[in-house]
């Protein structure tokens, strides 16, 4: 069966959107403000979202940035795998929905050494709107997954 | 001051996304499967996504309302007192964070009284799109609050 073109449009912008989202874990795993500078959305009239595991939601894209500065300064080394990756675009917004699998470095107290590492699963919804420049983060919300099934 | 009419357009969607907003919380709280299921997205080529806290991602409004229907079956007794409300619209698309302040009633488990509550403070990010019929759930994640401020 040949895609029709909207497929492979559809497609490209899975594509597209599958890459802005690695994006903001790539600038995260590399401690890069610069980089997730570029991830996320910049445009005054619409207020960026963010809420990190655990955290009240932090809006608008100064403070947004300020935190993942803090936070990309206090971890010194964290390692990604995502899986469960879903994509959905739907005219200029698309909804991915992942499970960060990742490895952090524990800071050095209480007897735990700089190159111990911990675990952790993390459920994540980012949501992009398409820009003149690509896909931008508009909002991110994670948080930790402490079942894979729900109440039985 | 008076406001223009684009300004007035404006405050009648985000009341009428406050509106939807609290719907959610209103099925719940009467566990109203019914409700619950108007608060939702009815698009077959639109997925519904639904993070419970501590749950990983449920994509597809069939499963959402089947996880709702479970929840609340368990939940004997559940309050919202929403703080923190903040409405923001871009064109079709609202995008809604609240602090969930609730108090629920705890099965009658290991000595627990039927009628013994308990709290807890969840951050929720709702995502709403505008359809002929109003406003509608598109997205909804929910998760703890441990701190109210972030790492120090």
């Amino acid at each position: 069966m040949t895609g029709r073109p909207a497929d492979a449009g559809a497609g490209r912008d899975s594509e597209a959107v599958r890459a802005a989202n690695l994006a903001l874990y790539d600038a995260f795993e590399a401690a890069d403000l610069d980089l997730m500078s570029a991830v996320w959305l910049d445009e005054p009239s619409t207020d960026a979202v963010c809420v990190h595991p655990g955290w009240p939601p932090i809006h608008g894209r100064g403070p947004v940035l300020r935190s993942w500065a803090m936070i990309m300064a206090n971890t010194p080394y964290i390692q990604f795998v995502l899986t469960d990756v879903a994509v959905s675009v739907t005219g200029d917004i698309a909804v991915v929905t992942c499970a960060e699998n990742m490895l952090t470095g524990m800071p050095e107290t209480a007897g735990a050494s700089a190159d111990e590492v911990g675990g952790g699963r993390v459920a994540a919804t980012n949501i992009f709107r398409r820009t003149p420049g690509g896909w931008r983060l508009w909002v991110h919300h994670a948080s930790p997954v402490l079942s894979t099934e729900g109440p039985q």
